[in-house]
């Protein structure tokens, strides 16, 4: 962590400095806590109130709010926020360590140049591990799994045998990687167990949170799409394609077989049924549910899922039941008593 | 791996060739990647298409369909197709190196013949594992345990001590069996634990997805039914009682108390209520919210769920409600027109 | 497990015998399983006919039911039941073993007294922990973190770097502690990480179910709040600050800078989306989508979630939408045959 003055922060992000630019900030911090040394943020006009009274000395905005820190006003705030953090504290450091002796790996498997594999990792026979990697304690690699370059694999992490692994690829704790696929062909009652020969393929620049669930295609593979950025808890059924820069925030389920095209944004805990294709830049709201294709650029809402913009006012009309119940009960005893013959339902 | 006939094939699964039985066949593979070495399959007349422009040899599929490949006929298809990739490719071989001396194993715990049990595993005391099991890296086996024959834990799976396992087991990577149940008691705002003393009991043939939680009960047992398929990521509630041959599809959430009869199919992050009765053969629809008791052989579907095709219909109408809510209003705009004395709503 | 009699454990909990006080309880079991020497509970009439054919020597019950076992009257019987368990039953032992040599402790660490750490722990540099804590096996704790005293890590728990967790918390096996929040900025459609240098903080006396995820904050601290009690496979977003007594059931999702008050019970599969405000004592009934601010002591239901009785009220009359159609265009018809200037729609 290395100080920087304000103006040198905004010539790095190609930002304006409105107020004082000699400002020395040496940390990034919220509204709330941020004090003189510190700079913050504020992207959502919801926090206006904050950035007022905030105590730090910067806050980097989209355009010029009423605040009394001096401003760096970049076209995507978001964006030099991104930067400013990376340049003031950087990612997260890893303990050089090498290979440890407690780590267990096959004589046939190879570990790349400035490899840091810590107590307690398994890799197994014929995997290979590219330079630069970080593979924390407890974590699995299986037979045959190759990954890339400068990977961080976190603590527990399982990838199951034949697994391919591009670059740059995180994997956060307890996620699994390359479990079987939910095969069964069932008789008189009995589920028989299909062998799930395929794999999974996690493209470059693929970041996947904690606690999620990749399985391996039955027949052939499961890929998640370079530069993906996948949250907690997700779990990819078997031989589903996600295609490149899908952003699937936590607790949502694809299931299997399904594709889904480039920069598709899915919402937390939506799930989308097996065997269907999600196009190009597909948004699907939080919690909806998705069992029928989805061309490019659709915005969808809902369980079940309808086109966006009539799914939130839709779904939002289910709070007027009881009153059109009412209402339409008293349109009919009207015409009932003005025309007998109506047709009862 | 080794090559058959397909008419070798075809007498293997009591089906008919149509086309050259002659042609040799040593993999299994999808329509799209297949060639003329490999047998595919077709389930689903969605893929007709694909069935006509496959380069496979062979096609497995449950009636006469049109393609250039010979045809493998049989009356159900999708088992002929386990058959045969297990005839060909078979289940996922396990390597062989006993009882590992980097695994923790307890003096007082009781391994059976031919078990691989691997590095950073624990057995703690008193654990009891059958013949012929594998029990893969970081796995936690708790005091009192009992694991019958020939099953398999992958890496990091979590036994909780006092539960019982049964023949045939196989439980994926990450998963929690016998953690505490939810259960306090609250008193002036603090909610005090009370200590689960129950345990879970997994019947025979089994199988239990990755990342799942199953809970053991408050002072009885949490029952997996012989032969149930559990899907990825699903949370059983502490004393539920799953019926035989359930399937229980990724990310579904059993509360505790309830009990399911036996082949019920629950869809993906259905989440079924605790203290409620669900009947024998019972499908649950994709993300439906089961609060009610549901009879044999029902179906149903929805949030709350109500019966499966008047579900599927009624949630369908959501979109209508703001066409429907206009409608009424000029309804009865158009009534008040004629009747001042309509009771308005 | 030591025997007591009923009149005993009466004064215990402060409640009242009726009937046959000088009756031995060695063991709390369930209605159906209980026998002469257990004590069972009934905290809901739905199983009174089990309370009256029950073979338990005693029953535990918030007023004079009818059975032939002797009773234990008590004001909040669920409250008594816990008293009992942990009476009889007491809270599950673990063994005492010290350091485990096979554990890998940093020599930065700090490991207060009468810890029990198992083999295959990873305590990393400057970590600390308080005295009288059990770490199961495969446990991470990453660098700085701090841990009070008795707290209870169960086996592969993986706690990030910075974490600072209370006294007497109880994780349980697989959950993830501060992994990085889903924070990217976006630009060209690439998906930058913006390093995640927040962290968790989890008060006193909260306890932690099975593969949850509790994410790091992105600048400042996600808060788990005192005396919470969280299910299993719960995700918790970077910078979500969740009040002190809150109990969050299975499979909820709470995005990111959200805020819950004291108290709040959130139900089943719940999704509170990010930057909202939830007030103390809110109860959120499963399934719901919440995702906009609710006030103090209000009750949600639904996805959208709305007011609780109406909600209830309202999404069960979804199942009437296919006859409410029906209706309505009939009542359309009549009054398209009455008056064709009726403006259609």
């Amino acid at each position: 962590m290395q100080g920087k003055t304000l103006e040198q922060l905004a010539e790095h992000v190609g930002g304006k400095v409105v107020g004082d630019g000699s400002v020395e900030i040496s940390a990034v911090s919220t509204l709330d806590q941020a004090g003189p040394g510190d700079i913050s943020f504020m992207t959502n006009m919801k926090y206006i109130g904050r950035a007022r009274t905030t105590k730090a000395g910067a806050v980097i905005a989209g355009s010029e709010i009423e605040t009394d820190a001096a401003l760096l006003v970049a076209d995507d705030p978001y964006y030099a926020l991104m930067q400013i953090v990376v340049q003031l504290h950087g990612h997260r450091r890893h303990k050089k360590t090498g290979i440890s002796e407690k780590a267990s790996v096959a004589e046939t498997a190879e570990i790349g140049d400035g490899c840091n594999v810590y107590d307690f990792v398994t890799v197994s026979d014929n995997a290979r591990i590219g330079s630069g990697c970080v593979i924390y304690p407890g974590v699995f690699v299986g037979p045959n799994v190759k990954i890339g370059q400068r990977c961080i694999l976190y603590p527990n992490v399982v990838v199951y045998d034949g697994t391919a692994i591009g670059d740059r690829v995180i994997i956060h704790a307890n996620t699994t990687v390359g479990d079987d696929g939910y095969g069964f062909a069932t008789q008189d009652g009995i589920h028989h167990k299909i062998p799930q020969i395929g794999c999974v393929i996690i493209e470059d620049d693929v970041e996947i949170g904690a606690n999620c669930i990749i399985e391996r295609g039955t027949l052939d593979e499961t890929i998640i799409g370079r530069g993906c950025k996948i949250g907690d808890a997700v779990a990819i059924g078997h031989g589903a394609k996600i295609g490149p820069g899908c952003l699937l925030v936590p607790q949502v389920g694809i299931a299997g077989s399904t594709t889904l095209g480039h920069h598709c944004l899915i919402g937390g805990q939506v799930g989308v049924a097996g065997h269907i294709k999600i196009g190009n830049m597909v948004r699907i709201g939080a919690q909806s549910g998705v069992s029928n294709d989805i061309p490019d650029g659709a915005s969808v809402f809902g369980s079940p899922a309808i086109d966006g913009s009539l799914g939130k006012r839709a779904y939002s009309l289910i709070r007027t039941l009881p009153a059109m119940r009412k209402k339409v009960r008293a349109l009919q005893k009207w015409i009932e008593k003005h025309d007998t013959d109506l047709e009862s339902e």
